[in-house]
């Protein structure tokens, strides 16, 4: 492709080098070659910029370099960019419609003419499954669930009863999706009797649910992963969530059951949210926090628990010296001490 | 049901509305409808009381409400009468005997009659599964494996050599039972030399396990989660560890090797619990601690390291203004050297 | 086993003891019975000597005991020791050699004759298995995968495309392996847009991954496992990690994109490590820690962020007092503002 149709189709201009160079396709600044295209968006990796080998790089607007021979795409937002770029090399390859024949689907389940159904998949009693699908083999669909168009579904996924999976959904391999919640009541004997788990989980569309995450259903009614959340591995999910549009949920966070995430949320890694809890939109928590109180919109927290990010950072500076200053005190109290014997 | 024979089998009394009133199952306050009985446990949802459209609540001793339209039943823990209303209007399906074709299963395994077995189960050389067992699809059972009576196991789950499930355990999706311990000596090379794992795993009765959760074997020997211990999903618990009956071990949550966890232990989500420890019985351990000392009978801890939670409430109450706390001694310090120096 | 050939196998000598007594195998010091060696390395455990049923125990030098009933091999290392002798009563078993007529294997695959390959377990197109190699039920593995001589992949396990696994390495139980890096641009209207994840993951020869583990590809490129290290259950690699030889990284430890991990690095349990980062070499990083800054050679850190474990500690115990030196301080003040008043 050419330098300048890929300007064209990544809404960013040639700002420098032959509008007419052939370009294969994109890579980081580390791997890229002559024929390839690469970003920068963290300045970390500024010095790279020197040594890259690509023959291109997509610049956000005002980022200047000392690399005259580099062809540059000045754009908004580069890695934007970058990431357009990245998506016309690697288109999505088109499924393979047919359904294998270890495949074991139930005769009551209604499945579209253009699918891609893989070895030793199972497809449960009453499920429903729409055109453009993809599923890798060993996967198990339980009763009466339903999958929307054009959706990805990974080996070893589970997904449990009843479970509704939206549109162009992407589910990584070996997670599960409507497992029970973690219920129980305590008896007069003190022993744990099981609160039946009878509710689903929705996955509205373009939802992503990455590798080994385990997002369990509701006891009565819903868990709930709203349209264009994003769920990275070994994330739980408990049970009555609700994860709003757009939220991004990194890799080993935990939220306990019955709490709301807003809009566009990020939780980074290993977070923990607490059960019951509203977390208001544009929140961010910051990795390894923990909070379990509600968070206003737009709040960026630290800590466990979880409290103001810039107030959080003074803490921690401080807790750095905290053997020190418990020192400090146990000095001045003696000197103290000895100006009131004076 | 109507609402006297509900209130019977739960141990509770119609303290409000009309008993032949007929009750069709049970759900949450902000889905019940007229026909449904809720429950209020958690003080945060007594609004919800207000405007639910629940025909019936259970109330605990004690607890008032403003809606006389409202049937009560009254009972001494309302959770649990709820949760006892929702396993009456919710029971387990019954099992649907018999092995589907594509299951493997070995010629020396001792398989009982009244038992479900479903797509593409393996079983191994061996193994024993008792009667009212249900094996859910892509589930590997390896060899010397033994499940016990009424046991449900989801699927991709694996349970490894020789592992022993007891009766009415239920197993969740794609978790391992089993697997080896991470155990390894350093050898004159300083390069890791794998200590074999050849212990096994025993559950005993009434255990649950959650999805997506691993436990490993012991090296000799066995680790063992005793009669009536819940573990939710995600959990690792290291080899020769020993989980006390009827503990409660919460998502994420993490037990190196060999320790042993006492009797109703709550060890809250994302805990982790180092090696070579005893953590006595109907200890609390709160959310994102850790403890890396033996923990007495009745202890609540927090913290990481972890100790006693009143106190760590005041150090952490303290710690959002350690900043402050800094500025105030360098100020002090100053005031006292000025005093010293007149 | 005699003894004295016990003893030229694991480099130890005979210190106490008939030289010609029979070993049948190894145990731990509370389930070795009379015919069994034992081992004592963590002085936790010295009581148990004591009242050891072991026949035989391998001692570190200069550790002495008051058993002069018990027969003593001499070591360096005596937990090195212990485990040479497990390794030698442990055999793995040797691979039985066939593919279950279950299996899907592409006719792409380059499968090598003496290799084991167990039912409903998928190969794509274009795999290459190597022999000696030992497939468990139910595993699947996508196209373009390469696995090397005598590597065991335990069920459930999913081998994503292009992926390259080295020899001698184990994958246990439903653990991912190539999945998706959570990556995403946030366009114009404020939604993820998905970048592309066309790399794959590389683990080098005697690599171990735990269960339940995922390792993300990298964008573009590769993740790297290198040679010898350990990688334990439940934990998160992210896209373009670099992971370095003889690591060992503990149960629920995530690693978020493009960090790179040096030689002989451990991670204890639950520990996180921030994006961009470079680890050096013999660092550790205690349990529940996290860094977000690159981390010197050889250092040994704790705490949320982690600095000096030294330093930690003492901050840390301060930390337990912290209500109480917020109080002190208060008093403080007063009384140096009384004095000041004076």
């Amino acid at each position: 492709m050419k330098l300048s149709e890929l300007a064209e189709k990544t809404f960013s201009t040639v700002s420098q080098g032959p509008p007419d160079m052939e370009i294969e396709s994109a890579a980081g600044l580390d791997i890229a070659g002559a024929a390839e295209i690469s970003f920068l968006a963290n300045p970390k990796y500024t010095p790279q910029v020197e040594v890259t080998k690509a023959g291109a790089i997509f610049l956000s607007e005002g980022v200047e370099i000392n690399r005259s021979d580099l062809a540059v795409l000045r754009a908004k937002d580069a890695y934007l960019a970058y990431t357009r770029a990245l998506r016309i090399f690697n288109p999505e390859p088109p499924i393979v419609s047919g359904i294998h024949p270890s495949a074991v689907i139930d005769a009551t389940a209604q499945v579209a003419e253009d699918i891609e159904i893989s070895a030793n998949v199972v497809v449960g009693k009453n499920c429903k499954i729409e055109s453009g699908v993809k599923i890798f083999p060993n996967v198990t669909i339980y009763d009466g669930v339903s999958v929307g168009k054009n959706t990805v579904i990974h080996s070893g996924v589970s997904i449990r009863e009843n479970c509704e999976i939206g549109a162009n959904c992407i589910i990584h391999n070996n997670s599960t999706i409507g497992s029970d919640g973690f219920g129980y009541a305590k008896d007069e004997e003190k022993r744990w009797l099981k609160i039946p788990q009878v509710g689903r989980v929705v996955l509205e569309d373009d939802v992503e649910i990455g590798a080994n995450t385990a997002i369990d259903c509701a006891s009565v009614g819903e868990s709930r992963i709203k349209r264009g959340a994003k769920i990275d591995n070994l994330v739980q999910i408990g049970h009555s969530c609700t994860v709003g549009e757009d939220a991004l949920i990194c890799a080993q966070t935990g939220l306990a059951g019955s709490s709301v995430i807003g809009k566009r949320v990020i939780l980074a890694g290993q977070v923990g949210i607490a059960g019951h809890l509203k977390v208001g939109d544009d929140v961010v928590i910051t990795a390894k926090s923990a909070t379990s109180h509600d968070v206003e919109n737009g709040k960026v927290l630290s800590g466990i628990p979880a409290f103001d990010n810039r107030e959080w950072l003074r803490s921690t500076a401080a807790f750095r010296k905290l053997g020190d200053l418990a020192r400090s005190i146990r000095d001045l109290e003696k000197r103290v001490s000895r100006l009131i014997e004076k």
